[in-house]
């Protein structure tokens, strides 16, 4: 994390500046160019305290490598959001200087151990909405739809910190059961070093799709490709219904 | 919002004074009087740049009433997030000058519709630990607990939206399951207003009792209740396991 004090002020830029496929952090730029002062270019006005913040294509590998080492630092909510955010900061920096990826640690095992959204996924919709704002919500979309049909973990760490043999297809965006039906597959517990480098490598997995789909989205080239869970089911829902409710699914109205 | 241009700097203030239970926003009013520059009085340094960034007693009344008609705005994560974020952006401000609760709408329906953790907890997720750090972890903790064994919503709002019969017990923390079951019971469609106004009243009810416990951690007087998910089950899970299981309740390693 860059130490450094810098101000946050309104900054006139346009809105279509804000996005750059080439590497080039407009945004970061003109406030560092500025000291923090006005500058006036443009036909909108974004300030600091409007998302979205922007975002500049990113390494998907690097990305995954600093996902895989934040694990063991603060766990999976923190893992993917700090490998990107941290980047961001240190490549556009202004309004990212101040968005501490620590506040996104609570996100770990699916919300401080409820097993519900697995906290990689947390981070990815923490992250692409402060990069992409509303067109964010469609890239998170796809990640989740993503995450519950990939056999997974993907990532080989240069260096794992445990060896373990199977990977599963979760079929499901919920901690406690893409977690679960892992450690059923390897039989082991959650507290061993292969669930925990399982998890890691996972992470690693969702920061690379995640900057993956982003780095699209700068190229102006991201369509949604997952329908609406809502408009498909007529409820908000996963996609694994008879592994609750067996063959008695039911039929909510509206549909 | 508060849309005048404040500067965010490095604060020396003693952590002891990051959280008072007197109203007193120490942080925001030292920020202020300085006009962002360094503030010499303490043993520890704090930067906007860590968490937590501290927390001023909320009215859970007026917190409510806010996150009811937030949840029209921009639904359930919004609804809670900016119902508390902006009281202390208002009272407090410094690093919450620069915090936009737009970025967490995504949140809504368990994460872009997907039916995972609600919204309104993803909510709580995030002020928590704004506000209150690792400390924030068990207050989210005792929230979900809270969500799912009590019969929401309570709240009533003084010009309701719409009008229905039902209330329910989740047991649940899941979107998918805490809706689902309410609108069975009610017999309605997810589109109805009758249930986007049991959603704004849930998102009411989660904000009142967010800032509840809050309210008592900045008074030094919180313990958290519910224990830890992980440590009872020897795996992140919610507690309604025979909902999904049945009777054949798997067993992880390791309890």
């Amino acid at each position: 994390m860059r130490t450094e004090t810098s101000k946050l002020s309104k900054v006139d830029v346009s809105r279509r500046n804000l996005i750059t496929g080439t590497g080039k952090a407009v945004v970061g730029a003109a406030i560092i160019s500025a000291g923090g002062g006005l500058i006036s270019k443009a036909d909108a006005t974004v300030t600091p305290e409007q998302t979205p913040w922007g975002y500049t294509k990113l390494d998907p590998k690097k990305t995954a490598d600093l996902a895989y080492e934040n694990w063991y630092k603060n766990y999976c909510c923190y893992a993917v959001s700090a490998a990107i955010l941290d980047q961001l900061r240190e490549k556009i920096g202004g309004p990212y200087d101040h968005l501490p990826a620590e506040a996104f640690i609570w996100g770990h095992g699916g919300a401080v151990g409820w097993g519900t959204l697995c906290g990689t996924l947390t981070g990815a919709g923490i992250v692409t909405s402060f990069a992409a704002g509303k067109k964010g919500e469609e890239i998170l979309n796809d990640v989740i739809a993503w995450y519950g049909e990939t056999e997974l973990p993907i990532y080989k760490p240069a260096k794992p910190k445990a060896v373990f043999k199977h990977t599963n297809v979760s079929d499901s965006p919920l901690c406690h059961i893409s977690v679960g039906k892992w450690m059923k597959k390897e039989g082991v517990a959650l507290k061993s070093p292969e669930r925990k480098d399982r998890c890691a490598r996972v992470a690693a997995d969702v920061a690379f799709h995640t900057v993956t789909l982003l780095n699209k989205f700068a190229d102006g080239e991201f369509e949604m490709e997952s329908d609406s869970q809502s408009a498909e089911y007529g409820i908000t829902a996963q996609n694994n219904c008879m592994e609750c409710h067996g063959n008695d699914v039911p039929e909510p109205k509206g549909i």
